[in-house]
């Protein structure tokens, strides 16, 4: 997945009213027109059921929220890789802390999406978690400490623990971006996100829940190549 | 749901890859073709990523193949209810077999459903787990033996238990449809059924994997109205 | 089962600090000396890995919290049923609130439980699935509103959703035992859920937590042969 | 933890008819018997319901199958740590093969265990799930390629296997105990697993369901030290 270029951004829409189909496809396009106006990576990543629809109207990469980790076969609900891939998406979300999955499963995840040139970002809950998705390989790794998310107070209240979830990262696994998350409402937000050595953000309800979404966005793209 | 006019063929796209996007919209469209030429209602449940393609495409019901019992909010990778009804979906089978679900939730599943107007066939394995779904009050309970699955074999090899089910159906709530699954591949296994008792068929690799689909739903739906 | 007489109290001990190992014993001691006293039916629930030591030292049931419904063989952490009858326990609680079952799951439970001689008191939390559980025809069926649960607030504050849920038990399966538990903490709440129609309690931190958990269970055990 | 000195035996009873109650006593006293002739290391893991037992009949350290994360309080059915402990237990399988736990909840677990100064040997089902598991510091990691698990071929047939993942968990922490399973029936694949590197194997079925459990035993403790 090499036209992904750090740094990201990384919007997930979840299953909030706001961001459902039509209403996801507007968040959409305006993250498409931001990301062209500022020129840098904004991902979306919009319920399933919408993927297609978001991802026939931007240019900007769509990642699903999550996949299953089983191939093609006798499975019922399940999201498939392949069909999540046919439908537009380039990438998932995997281990996001509402759908927090088997370590086995997570690798077996990982290891399918590589073999079909499809983007991995797992989240994680703390340094030793954030080491062990390191160990795991896939393209990055979003630490989020679960009581910010949701909450409007950044991750970037805890820089000592940002810095040293990247350190360890780096340690295990050097090729696997870091990411943090959590609580992510403000431009400065992301800025110093980058600047505690981050190589982008996941964020939710301070984009989708936002008054005014194109405004916030601006701010953080401008703020992530700053 | 009262558009929905029993007897049914219901049928299960799963994760088989002759299934998938634009190969599940050509499944969709004979669907739609044999049921408008027999004038009978057949119903496809396609992935949750191509529910909206197909549900734009074609005039027969859609259904999902799951979805989960939240309501709109904070979740990630969950199928949400509002989505999928806006992506066209007008009902979803409930605790497939291959997606069994905590009896808790499929009695939320089926309540927030019923408020939403969308119609649920939950899923069962034997008699007592048959009656337990009709104490729940869906649309329709399908009743699938899990050895029979995927078979070959059609549940109507089981005459006994196909009518104990639908009896025992009956006896706790006479408005649940009964339904019966399971190796149904042939328009004969159709009318064995109806001549049970049964409102419909649930199948899946009988349509998806024939290699005349087009041929075997003919027969199928010939024969459910005969 | 049937040297379990109604009315019962079934004393969960959950895992709560208070009821652990030896503490577990006092108040399994306390229980079996309250229920010769009275000459009432008592039940106690400690973890599954204090069963057998409370099973050596009182003449009153001990039931599991929980077994799960594989049958012996290559499996790894799970409660096998037939260990837990060796170590003493003569049934167990299915589908607690706390720990949530697949429907085809409960089934299976009850089934195997069934054919081992061992008494099932399957939990629910609301009139429709009371229905559905007793449709699986375990022993007994204790339904517990969840927002109850733990709160000192008795289920019987709320009669009519009681004598409901009595009353559709009755309709489905009449040999199912109607139980109802969630904040019953004192004698009265106990004789009201017996004039209600239930024909026993399930309850935890009302005796477990509680200072004079004796005392406390003195009356209850009175309130439920008056 | 620093009373248990590696090399290691761990013999996993699962949920074996031949491992259940007094069977598994006996196997247990078998095992302290053997570690007491041969001054080796070996640890039991029976069923939850059966620790208390076994430890108090033993001096040989017991384990359990699992051990849940949560802590004492209102849950109901789940392993607590302080009643495991309580019971006589020294430490615990995590995440095994039959047991899959989810990343974030092995991290809990250990994290738990630790402040209990309770051994934790996580299970792991290839290199790059190994290294995941060291980067979560637990005492020990025993990596089983689940093909293989109660097979009869020994995990030793893979001796590159072997001897990678050793490598791999020593680069993420060295502190980890690399230990292998799957197979193991022989002392000639303890005494191989030895030679690659691994400070102990875990077996199951190669003791559990032998014939001659004290012979096979016997062989493995002298291989394991030879």
């Amino acid at each position: 997945m090499n036209k992904l270029i750090p740094p990201f951004i990384i919007l997930n829409f979840k299953n909030y009213p706001q961001s459902i189909g039509n209403k996801g496809l507007k968040l959409a396009k305006i993250a498409n027109e931001v990301a062209k106006d500022t020129n840098t990576t904004i991902i979306v990543c919009p319920q399933t059921v919408d993927i297609r629809l978001i991802a026939e109207s931007v240019d900007i990469p769509v990642f699903a929220q999550h996949v299953d980790f089983n191939e093609a076969g006798s499975f019922t609900g399940n999201n498939l890789l392949e069909a999540i891939i046919e439908a537009g998406a380039v990438g998932t979300l995997v281990n996001h802390s509402e759908h927090r999955l088997k370590l086995s499963d997570i690798e077996r995840i990982i290891d399918r999406a590589k073999n079909n040139n499809f983007y991995t970002v797992v989240c994680s809950n703390n340094i030793k978690t954030s080491k062990a998705v390191a160990a795991l390989e896939p393209d990055a790794c979003a630490m989020e400490p679960p009581e910010l998310i949701g909450s409007g107070i950044s991750v970037t209240t805890k820089p000592d623990l940002v810095k040293r979830t990247i350190a360890e990262i780096m340690t295990v696994n050097p090729k696997v971006l870091p990411l943090v998350g959590a609580g992510v409402s403000h431009g400065e937000d992301v800025a110093e996100a980058i600047k505690l050595g981050a190589k982008g953000v996941l964020l939710a309800s301070g984009f989708v829940k936002s008054k005014e979404p194109k405004k916030v966005l601006q701010e953080m793209a401008e703020a992530l190549i700053k």
